[in-house]
């Protein structure tokens, strides 16, 4: 069986089906035209450029086409890519599904969503269940295919449902450790918070931010859900309890300037807010530093202020490292 | 009949009635406690206080109420204010009510109706005519009686509705001018901008903000209240127009840290920001250089950013001012 | 006769004489030499770029220069763009006058000197009235045939003016709608507001900084002109009405941070910033978002803080839209 | 037995022995001298103002007294505070020992001490630990008796270690939900990050910044206490894993413009920097809300950006909320 | 002979003739007036307070006054004030001379337009040397009688003079150090970088910002007075010498946000720059630290960004200090 | 004897050997690979790119090599660079010793070392002076040789101590001027406050930062080495005058943001960073003027925010330039 594209090393013979997740067409600076691509599959995405492309081979070769390649893997600029020998379209023999060639979340929708009803069973407060149980089920197929961003963190399949799932492990222990936590709220607003994204987002692949995600955006898209799923439900979405959620949800990106119309003004909306970051910032941070090599800095994480970390020498330091088996990036 | 608030010059001994629009009970560094007030009546406010203030005073001067007031007009740090001689609650044949002392916008509240209809009339597309309709008629009473804010700018009774009316009047010569706008856009947009303050504030007399106000801003209130009117038409939210809407309306701050979530990315948007700011600075400016004495600046005006205004010492200059009457500040 | 530049479609073949409007001479990554062209006409600008230039080809096409060129129009990065397949200077016989192929301001500057001067004749102080006429005459040519920017807003020839005037009208109308404003020292400033860019820049052209204009500023600039004509005027440039003027003036950017040496102190100065900033933001907004296809959004817009503007896809909502004849843009 | 500071309500007369916290002697507005208090017990502290103090009050009643008071609850600008009817220095007979009338941390030094052990067990750098065991030693009375802050969180004796433990408890929580953390590293770098703070800072009482901690600050001044400890221990602070302990410990701080000369640049720096935050917010946040009454809103809490957080009226929303033990605010 | 204000220590009895330096009315809690006075002799100056002032006081004791004085030095929250006993005017034969009174900068004008002379002979270029000539002439009195700053750095009399003399020794030093500097420039950039302060504040003695000030500004003053003294002297203001010179005065303050118009884009613009800012800024700390006790911090300087300077206990390190004569501070 | 690098003109032919600074292996967008190269002397260094670069010149040509290089000075964007004819391996017999062709501080370092021995001498405080005389020989061969910066200002070799040298000079002057300055804290910071760069950077040649330097940063990395070396001479770090000494290093960056973990709090601290600022800007503006056209503006220098500095076209004005030898750019 092939081997997946990050189990070739720098300066290997390459020879794998790959599936293009974008294709740019650009113009060299000696007039030619070049396909900028990024090739993927469920190990991971790199980028390769064909030179001299014709008008054939840019009509064949677009985002969500599966194609056999075979090249070689190079450093440029520090970073790895391909360099084409040869690519060509897979035929249906040889198994030309795009779906399966998408990178995923480390756990299975299935499982996540029944680790996800674990937690709604918590949320005791009958307006927020419903509420909460309503959406989920809308939403249900893009909740757990989605990614959680177009590029950063949790850019891959599931990667929403994931990056919820993870918050809500975090806010449980929270829980756990401080007493006078509205935990049902906590939860119910984790859940929530980035849900809009399935309205804000094109789909699983070839992700673009919708008409709807740039003029209105994704806070405010699932407020608007919330609001109707209410209506329908015969809830108010005035009565406290329904702006205490609407407030966590709406203020969870921290400050005014990174979209919320409200900073966090409940002890559970600045809470979430944390948690929303450290996981995301721990998912960005790992993910970067497994790639590096020892005694080397990342590449600049541009969702981490442009900062590059450091991966050490010496990894027999990593003796005690955490082994937690929840979020294991394959 | 007895001469108002603003009738009495520095140094003048006062007799008249007054409303409280505040009364906050302190306590003097010697120890005794004091109440420190807010007084008007429909030529404006000034602050008061009564020292020493027994028990029995505090239980009976509360904000709300109409008091027979002797006093002086003094100077305190460059700021007008009261000292009080007596003090007593209005009887009824005095004539005690609230409403007649409250400052008013300087159009009624009919005349305004009238003039926002007729822009209404302009609004073509079905759908934003619809909503707008519905929305002015549900929010009627608060809408034409609230202040546009708790301070700065078109504080007074009617402010809300006023605010709005010269908005439109600018966007209608703007549009006069320049070919390209969508008119029924940035009328339908500007006539909903502010109205979610009638659910952020508490009303027109001891104006403080809600619940609601503080944990969802009247900017997402108002786009609840577009939401629950378009599903009870049967309008979808998600289509093109509505989103067009929505968005002028979320964006009217012109940056997230001013409270929008999205930042104007329509033409009509943009406007309907730029003439917000030019309205409430020209209200804010003009109010204040009126209360100057000529040659001297004003105080520091919050609303705008701090600065001091000059009031120009020859005043023979201004025999060319603008003559507009819609706007004039008796 | 000819089409012009921006009446041809992407894909279509071109054959058109146009002005070169600058030429920049680069080295392509394969060592050899090309040509950077920007190419315009009276309908607009567009890119262009000559591959494998020969030292006589760079010679000969130099900025200013009147051209043949056949061609196509392409898309590069979502951006139009002309792939040239011939070029050669234009001859006599063909028409080769450079003034013939800038774009230009939407009115005539005959018309526009005279609606000018009829706000001159509103500006009833003296003082003021003598200095604007002093200036006016002085600048003349310039005033009337020089952008208002290098590039961002009203970058054509004629724009200074035309953006003057345009403020101008949007001045008129805010004082009929407010009293107390003084509308001969709004005109005044209004007038003069830009005019150090006629020393700012080096002309309508090929429109670059001068030593001045990068040492002084145009701000500090016609704060210059104004005292030397108030010298040879006899007229003090520290009484009072003079100080009111040169602080309209200076204050106009409105902001410190944006090169004014301080901030807007009297009604009139800020009033002029704001309207200042709203002409140029209009005229932004819809020369970018005409040239956008419906249903998409704009390129990023520099002078907007870099926002991209979105176009709906459903056009009959603007069945209403502005009919202003004096600003339309053909 | 006497009831406590914090068991009395509004309006209740009071009769308790309290400490001194502090005691600021000003001129009040009529000439006269008054002292203003800070008063403590172990349940909380509250103001208190003794007005027309004597000279021999003020040479009594100093920081680090006890005192005899008799007093009532009062409201002064919607904060509590005590009216003093007398106060008397507490005799030895009656306990006048300011040891027992200080604010604690929840858990006893000798528990936190015994959990934070099992932590260092953890710290299986061999470089680490020998490190971390001898700074804990060394600044061992200090550590466990110091606040964590002059003011804000963790402000009671104790609340230096609580907090630290605090940490340690969100970590080991972090390590088990994601793999690939440097515990051993992560844990070091919690115990010491804030333990420069026995330098900094005076003491358990009438807490003030040492010279030390004004001109270099806590966070340099472990870092000196790193590299004096490695001297003595011969190890080397330049080699890899000294230099990751010291980074992880500089750069807690996240910003530099909070005081880190390093931004984080390891996955464990950020990941405690981070923690640290949510640790101090979550106790700042939690102490305030069970201060307000249901339905209204906190003081503003400077080391919350100056947010207020809402209480919500409908208490039973919390029927489900986190029953963590640890962290329990009586 | 009376001992002079700075001459007495806390807790001293004293007796000695002061100016009023200013004379603030205000209202204390308890209702009644009171003047809180700023009392100054030639070695500084106090706040002190007369309380329960009578209208007769309020009358007398004005601004500008001399009066004899007995109270006592006391200490109030940390800083010094005046316990005030006895005041009243003083005689004829007292000596109530106020400009016997002000604080002077260390030199006399005599020796510092002595050592500013000697300055202007090393202006070669003759336009600059013409210019600066000129103005130094025309403003003479007011250059070196007034202070550089209403408060902050150099407020005594003479302190213009004394700052710009200071700025001309600092430059001497650079240009000896470093070659390829414009020397004329940097001293006639120097002598006149200020000078516009003797327009924009309104004198020696109770210092106010006058309307030129505010309106345009010390900066955009002196570049008016240059051009019009290039009128005079028939110099062009445009040719390139004349840019310069106004360059390096309007980009003196470094950044637009400080109030110049343009950055500064020349060598000596931007040297001139720091070392306004090194005079400016060791005259306060200097100041700040002799008045602070050894072994304490100094006040917050709000001229520092607030920061507070600390003076060491063990002087017997200052052994080495700097004994330059020129700026000492008596 | 081969003229040097600067020496040739633009258009000039060039034979000369160079030594490699940098070469940046790249791919060009027509897939073949050049080599970025920056080549030097102690003349300076350019900018120079060998095109189709094989294998084998790829692993010829590395920085640290020394080659004889034919070409031709050419401008690019208005830049220099070298247009590559033939490019070989220098042999030992032409003289391939790397060190030689370094640039070099304009004074030797013998000629340094004795200046700074005699401002040592200064120290009088014998703490100081013995730590200042340890480090200076702990670190000298380093100190001696690195540059100050791995490019802006003092980036040749020997230009960390120049750098230090120059400040001293500067200081100096500053001690004569204004008295009650501690003169030996000044020097002791002076010469120790950039010392940590010869741990954060690799080498004079092909400068890099090292991983202390990546997460220690040179600012705390001094610090350590002054502790270690009051650790051995038995001072205590936590003295008076050890805690004045590592402020005033620990400060010289001035604000939080630039990397200081604490503000200037003494006055020695702040005049440190300022002259450190003055100093460095001198150089980065003298250098980059010298290298400019008469009447043209420099590059954007990124050192100084990005500015460009403009050398005027009358020179004669030069006539009074500073005549200082020592900081003289050959």
């Amino acid at each position: 069986m092939a081997k997946r594209l990050f189990e070739y090393q720098n300066g290997d013979e390459m020879k794998l089906p790959v599936l293009i997740k974008s294709a740019d067409v650009r113009v060299a600076k000696n007039g030619k035209k070049f396909i900028a691509f990024i090739l993927q599959d469920t190990s991971g995405h790199l980028p390769a450029k064909l030179w001299d492309a014709s008008d054939d081979a840019i009509a064949q070769f677009k985002a969500g086409e599966v194609v056999q390649l075979s090249g070689k893997r190079e450093l440029y600029h520090d970073n790895p890519q391909i360099k084409i020998y040869g690519i060509r379209l897979a035929t249906q023999e040889e198994g030309n599904q795009p779906q399966q060639f998408l990178e995923r979340a480390p756990e299975a929708p299935a499982t996540m969503q029944e680790e996800i009803n674990d937690f709604v069973f918590d949320i005791v407060n009958p307006n927020w269940n419903r509420i909460v149980r309503r959406l989920l089920a809308e939403h249900k197929d893009a909740f757990f295919s989605y990614p959680a961003a177009k590029s950063n963190h949790h850019a891959s399949g599931g990667g929403l449902a994931f990056h919820t799932l993870s918050i809500l492990r975090l806010a449980k222990s929270v829980g756990q450790q401080y007493s006078g936590i509205n935990m049902p709220l906590l939860y119910a607003g984790a859940i929530l918070h980035d849900m809009g994204k399935t309205i804000e987002l094109s789909g699983a692949m070839s992700t673009e931010y919708t008409v709807a995600g740039n003029l209105i955006g994704h806070i405010v898209l699932i407020d608007e859900e919330i609001i109707k799923a209410a209506q329908e439900l015969k809830i108010d979405p005035q009565q406290e309890d329904m702006l205490m959620l609407r407030h966590v949800v709406l203020a969870h990106h921290g400050l005014l300037e990174y979209g919320s119309p409200v900073r966090p003004q409940m002890v559970e909306a600045d809470i979430l807010h944390q948690l929303d970051e450290l996981d995301a910032s721990i998912n960005m941070m790992l993910t970067a530093t497994q790639h590096a090599d020892p005694g080397t800095f990342t590449q600049q994480l541009f969702g981490m202020d442009g900062r590059r970390f450091y991966r050490p020498e010496s990894l027999q330091h990593y003796s005690g490292a955490g082994n937690g088996s929840a979020n294991k990036h394959g």
